[in-house]
């Protein structure tokens, strides 16, 4: 029997996902800390498109009652089996003075298993939300809080920010001083500069989590120790400080360079992890076609731990123009559209179904920049595709009827 | 008008491939001295199976003719377009005093572009033939000899010898010590120890050549330099220590990770070259089943530069047992067999026709280790196999009839 309790008040808040230009891979220390191998990039991406909301509610419960609950999608996690949400509770709990019992109800706009960094968003949610809930200026306070969404997921560190943020790897070992910090803001970008394309690929395969990878790979790859301890700090810098210029040609190569060496450290760890495939593949080998000139790049792709493909662009314009190319290649098959024609194949700012996809890609109506052998060659390998952009970090919502309910049962 | 020459003499010879368990990948000299980034180590594979056979003729030309020919496989190869040809033939005259023309020809027993390392048969077949034509003692100077066949082809060098081979990189600029050496001949193997599977993949598609591919490399990772310098220097003494001691927990384990690692540079390479597949993947992930212990396995994949497996095993009824496993998994597709039923799909020591394979595939009479999930589940996406072993280095044949003819129009 669980005790009923009552709300005392909520918290809303919309969280961004990011995505790495310098990836993190491996942890110095995976205690509560989750302290990491080597300093990180990424971009912030825009919560119109792809966001995490979370209400968080504080609960009217004595002190010594133990009964933190969580739901995600309409699903309860139970948190005795997520250590990382009951560390990330307990230090709201110890910067707040708090001591009441946290209910938090967490949605995706995005698929969970798609390999879109929702543990980044859904982190980066939960401490803003839980920070705000306890009475903590969580917005003067975003590097103070970035330390504790690391220690719930590292990546979740960077959605505090928007724009571009670097993650300093620090070298406490309290890691009192491994923290995000932002490099540039949204507005450092025109409106419709810095798109990103991402190609959620078919594949259903079961891929090694980052956690169990990164702790293989810092066990067995000298590549990795190499590149975290002498190729990743030159990296970092030079990312900052081509970010800050705006020199897409050194960000697009850089990030296209560290996608590739972060994969071969996952070759080289014993077993191997092998997170791309021939899809991925495939896209690399698109996006090369595109870019003609390998340092100064349109295009930048990266790759998380899985097969799906990023694609930066450095306008809009580019990225749809790329979107075009891509449905050509990668449309979806006759067989997904008959099944299912109101799909959402493109999903943000250029929206289409699986039969537009399919009729365009059929149609052969575009202006095609790719050669003829190359158009359809795979066919239902990409299962949708996002477009989108740089945006703000994780923010408070103030807004009439944006709350996430409790279940009804509780 | 070619000057029609008559034959002063000849010699033919057979000459193994080689398969590297530390991988060479660089050269820190690409000129005609073709000097490598890193030593490495290799097993040189039985003739029976896979042989380039040789036949250098010595004609009656004028010292100041400049006219040597070559044919391989039957089609004449100008040697004005390969110029490593050129400096192989230009090195056996520097070390015999010959003058007069030589004519090759040179048959493979397995397909060229198979990516089974013809080019390290052929050159050591070309040198070893060329140097015993000019009256050098070429069984007593196969360490003098791979100096030459080096500069054909780095990994020829290690073709002059049986067994398992290292070729030391040298350190002095004109490559004087950059030689192969035996580590232990093929008599250190029971007749039925280290045989070896090779899966030739269906993949068709074209792959950068390893000496473009090197060359990127070289320019590019930094990971292929700091394996180049630090990792390979360490595991080059390890290899060759458990090769002496028959060690093969340690021998298969470092063979699977300096694979790995090796397309981890590949990888690291920008714009980076892809040449395993999802494929090849599918291999590893079948051996690391049935190894079940990572560091005491019973086989031990390694890829060169292509798609196809080369699987290394302990025994004879291991690679059988293994075999079987394989046809279950990677069997020839039905249509496949209706277009060849006799094509051979195991060649070498376990022979077995398309339509037998798929024949055993489908009885499922095997008492099957993999689960029923993988069965036929990569149809038709491996082309055949060999079933081989460890042998002998390059020689002479002298049996009546086993010399190449010259094509019949010279």
């Amino acid at each position: 029997m669980v005790k009923k309790l009552q709300t005392v008040r909520s918290c809303t808040v919309v969280s961004p996902t990011n995505l790495a230009l310098i990836k993190y891979w491996g942890k110095r220390d995976a205690s509560k800390l989750n302290l990491p191998l080597n300093s990180s990039v990424s971009v912030t991406l825009d919560t119109n498109d792809l966001r995490t909301t979370t209400t968080a509610y504080l609960m009217d419960s004595k002190p010594e009652v133990d009964c933190d609950r969580l739901w995600v999608n309409g699903k309860e996690v139970s948190i005795g089996e997520t250590p990382r949400t009951k560390i990330v509770m307990e230090e709201i709990r110890r910067a707040s003075g708090e001591t009441r019992t946290f209910y938090v109800v967490s949605v995706n706009s995005f698929p969970t298993a798609a390999g879109l960094a929702s543990s980044a968003a859904g982190y980066a949610a939960m401490v803003f939300a839980l920070a705000k809930l306890c009475g903590i200026d969580a917005d003067a306070r975003r590097t103070d809080l970035s330390r504790i969404a690391r220690m719930g997921s590292g990546s979740a560190s960077r959605s505090m920010f928007g724009g571009v943020v670097a993650w300093n790897m620090g070298v406490r070992p309290d890691g009192e001083d491994s923290l995000a910090e932002q490099i540039c803001d949204v507005r450092h970008f025109r409106e419709d500069e810095l798109h990103a394309v991402i190609c959620v690929a078919s594949d259903t395969k079961k891929h090694v989590s980052s956690t169990s990878g990164m702790s293989t790979s810092v066990a067995t790859s000298l590549l990795l120790k190499h590149r975290a301890d002498t190729i990743v700090p030159a990296r970092f810098e030079e990312m900052k400080t081509a970010v800050r210029a705006k020199d897409f040609d050194t960000i697009f190569t850089l990030t296209m360079r560290d996608s590739n060496q972060f994969h071969a450290c996952c070759l080289d760890t014993y077993p191997p992890i092998f997170y791309m495939t021939d899809v991925s593949r495939a896209v690399v080998r698109l996006v090369e076609q595109l870019n003609e000139k390998p340092f100064a790049p349109r295009f930048a792709y990266t790759f998380d731990a899985g097969p799906n493909a990023v694609i930066f662009c450095r306008t809009g314009s580019d990225a749809r123009e790329l979107l075009e190319v891509l449905l050509e290649v990668f449309p979806p098959s006759a067989a997904d559209v008959r099944s299912d024609g109101g799909f959402e194949f493109v999903r943000g700012r250029s929206r289409r179904s699986r039969a537009e996809a399919r009729g365009e890609a059929v149609s052969g109506l575009q202006k095609s920049t790719i050669s003829l052998d190359a158009r359809r060659a795979h066919e239902g390998e990409i299962s949708y595709f996002f477009h989108t952009g740089v945006g703000q970090g994780v923010r408070i919502v103030e807004e009439e009827g944006c709350a996430l309910d409790l279940p009804s049962q509780v």
